[in-house]
């Protein structure tokens, strides 16, 4: 596969998972460079991805890193239950990476929710920043009245280039000179290339935030390159394009019909024989100049962007705090 | 065509315009029942619809009436100058539908908006009343000193169901027996079969709001019949189904392989020959078991929503009040 | 005192707990016609007050009913488990308006949110509709399927004169005679002549709504009389006039001086010795025709009025549906 | 007047104006080191007032530079047409801060949106911010193409302690060493010392922003030894303490009484002796130690600050870009 045909993936979906699942083809074995163990847990199944080195980046057009991938199909359904197991389940991986890149106890965290507020399925990163525990200013102002249990948190949403003509890259950099946290957790939007998944999964990555990434297309990524620290990226689909809905519905079809014993070949016509990359493209060129070619979001997104900013929020301040915990949490958060 | 049928396509389109094109037949001849006329006018396209009688009632599955549909295909670019023309395009022929039912200077009108305002493309009902002028008050508590060329206007945003506990449509007629206006001006946010319609397109129809209609389903309506006045209907499309968009994709597929003189045939095999409504039988077999069926909405609702709030609140504004023209409108609308 | 001077007292505030204050004469003993009683419990005081006959209206100027006042000083400091404890006395004394008023377990109730939404201080009624269980329509909708321990409960922000141009009195009366509720529960924020009372305070009260209570300045009631169903109002105060903020500092002051031993004639002059009342004239004289006789608020009402908001509903939904209880009542609101 | 006066006098009101008035003795002559002037024109008084020297700048705690106040007593009622000239009347007089600190027309500007954006009263900074032009991406990325009569301008509103953890001076200085503006513009909401100047009052001044001024008590200030570019500071009074209400009033009191031909001393006793410092003491002893000294805001704060906000916003638009002027600026802001 081509490299052109790779940009045109991570257009279409900022997710690792699913970046593999398009470079799979049938029969056709496991993508050298590419680990992935997957585990389900009562309604959450846990993808852990695992990107070894170039060849697999290649491969999928993901960066090397680790990915994972956490998928509740009921996430919609504003059930508080679920939505408290997802928060812990978040919160235990989380940790996890936190283990892995060696950042410590009291190691100082900005939380940076990038987005654009005023914009329903963009404004993720900006809802978690509102609703995460904020402490650096005691850490700064008190710091023998700090109670045990806590690190220094400071939290930051830069908002879009439209709104402040600045790249969110370039506010966050000036911030970090100036307050030196020793990690940031990057929060986006996401785009997906299946419906099924928005607003039904968290990402979360230890790649930092790449350029063209997310639903603002940034310009400029926020890496440990650029920012001298480690990144931490959290991410959610929230939007996916009216194109992949075609394709993937036709796709679905397809399966349908061949399970029903269906001959595809009769009913689909070439159609059954396109590569899905062919077929997409067929998609896009009948939708595009039309203007038709949308990012689309489910009617109901002002209500699942906050229930999932607020999971997002309640497991990164169980992870981050000791004095916080899975079962307490729920206070913390707003 | 039969009743089930037409049940389908309700759920799939209010436009009365989208309606008829779906039971058009190519080639088969103008609908009886059915009179329409379509002018364009530098970017605006009026579609004037009369559902004559019972028959063309029960070939498009729309009541009898006039509708007039205002299509603006550049409408989500946020061009100030386009949205005055829209919103002068729309006075005008909203001042014919009053002109048609007899609505004189000073006869009263209560502004109802429906739908959620929690849920952002369900909230165009209650944007619109938070635009428009009101003036009844004055004319109840002081009616010597009201300047001339206004009219007694009040406007109410009755919820749904989930947010009151009570049907939206009791609300206004307990208010309309207390308040007695002599018209009734319904806006409600409508599901389209298009995307290209969804937040560029304003239907008004002189047939009330009937249930089922509407995103948020109603169970009643408000007709003439049940509230014993007038009741124009002002809807915009926001929202629209996954399977549709996959159909009509599909749809225009097709026909861009035809114009291209390719063999549709060989190409879509036996989905060339399906009947419309049968293939998207066969998306929403597909889609719906998965939940995967949802109603969606374009990323950038929550601007084209306030927009064209604004156009509908500056064109009512100018229609109802002979002191407020197309000029001067938007001093009076927030 | 003249009817005049208590009509001056309603503008200046709609606790009836201040509304005795005014009215009592040091060294004067019991007004007739009034009995309360206060009892203190970590933090929370309550008064009972009962003005008995229509000799203690005119006393004090308040209509003859129960007034429950639950003053919680240290409500502004955002101490959840302060809030939550606040909730739990609310709902304890509310049960006991309901079991006065002989309101049984299945009697339904319609929740009025009075106020201006645009409004912050005048945006407690509508902030706890939002914030109440709604249940009504599943009785309505399927009446076999609804779990013991509710009720039918039906809530409405019906708006202010300037945004609807309809009374909310008149809007409410529409609504009640088509839904036919058995109790009305109205809430609305208040005025009182205490800053120290704004946002530490709720008064419930058997008594309905009067004009001229309350911010909006009403011109039509909410009363059993008008509507043919109890009502029960909540109030908080969230405003206080400059002028009474003025006077009732001059009174402190010169308490203050007193406890000192201060000779408060040589300090205070004649302004010893006048009136309380002949002193707020003196105030009002200088601040009114410079326009300084303002309705103010604490800089951060937006967060003071949330938080009691929520405490007055998580209170309603405990004392409303046997299926919840003070444990719990937090999960069934927002 | 001690330095512990003038910090006090600081904490009361962050305008010079009042400042001023205050350090001036009744029959005491013009304050060494300060100049000013004003002017009324049809309802609007401006101040332009001039801290000369390091004598001047004692005498009334406030910075050398330049300061002008722009008084619109009319301001609260909403007239959209004393609006416009306000805002006219404020891009002229910013034009001449801008000349005479020899900006240019191409010069870079960041535009700071001090303040608290969930409290009403603190959010005007980053109201304006949502509603000021921003162009500075347009230089960066097609700089050919942007039409003249436009300059780069950023916005950036980097919310309070409370809510990041960072020092809002730090984020800006941080952003500041990225984007390297040439001029900063800083709008804060104040405190004033008189309830008639809240929320009709614009001070402009090139001194920067100081620790300790505006409503969020910054522990930082914003100043060109800072950061290195000039600051020109914009505030409006949005809140007052209650106790700085009751000493003016009881000081309006004592001129009324005076103007009465009253007894001042018989009817004030002592009070009419007290110094202005000596008597606010003694109120703030009252108020302080039950809380009861808050700052307050009027009612309509929600509205005010919105269309106050408004006018700054096409202030500066038409007072930075030369397409823009005082008659077409309301297209440019939202």
């Amino acid at each position: 596969m081509s490299e052109l045909d790779l940009q045109q993936f991570n257009i279409r979906t900022d997710l690792a998972l699913e970046a593999k699942e398009m470079a799979e083809t049938p029969g056709g074995g496991p993508i050298p460079g590419i680990v992935s163990e997957v585990t389900e847990d009562n309604g959450i199944t846990i993808t852990q991805l695992h990107v070894q080195n170039e060849q697999g980046s290649q491969a999928i057009g993901k960066m090397q890193g680790q990915y994972v991938t956490i998928e509740v199909p009921e996430l919609r359904n504003q059930d508080t239950e679920l939505q408290d197991r997802v928060a812990t389940a978040f919160a235990k991986h989380f940790e996890q990476f936190l283990e892995r890149l060696g950042i410590n106890k009291m190691a100082k965290i900005l939380i940076v929710g990038l987005g654009n507020w005023n914009v329903t399925p963009d404004a993720l990163g900006p809802l978690v920043v509102e609703n995460v525990m904020v402490t650096r200013h005691y850490f700064e102002l008190m710091p023998d009245q700090v109670a045990p249990g806590y690190r220094p948190v400071s939290a930051i949403a830069p908002g879009v280039l439209g709104i402040t003509g600045i790249e969110s890259s370039e506010i966050v950099q000036g911030i970090v000179e100036r307050s030196k946290p020793d990690l940031i957790i990057a929060i986006d939007a996401l785009a997906s290339k299946a419906i099924e998944r928005v607003n039904t999964t968290i990402q979360i990555a230890d790649t930092g935030i790449h350029p063209g990434s997310g639903i603002g297309n940034k310009r400029k990524g926020l890496t440990k390159e650029i920012l001298g620290v480690p990144v931490i990226a959290i991410g959610v689909p929230t939007v996916v394009y009216a194109s992949t809905i075609v394709n993937n519905t036709i796709e679905m079809m397809r399966t349908h019909i061949e399970t029903q014993k269906g001959d595809t070949n009769h009913i689909f016509g070439l159609m059954n024989q396109m590569a899905e990359q062919e077929r997409l493209q067929l998609v896009r060129e009948v939708l595009s100049p039309l203007g038709h070619d949308l990012l689309v979001t489910p009617k109901e997104i002002d209500q699942f962007i906050e229930d999932i900013a607020n999971i997002i929020a309640s497991g990164l301040n169980a992870s981050l705090h000791d004095a916080v915990d899975t079962d307490n949490v729920a206070a913390y958060t707003h």
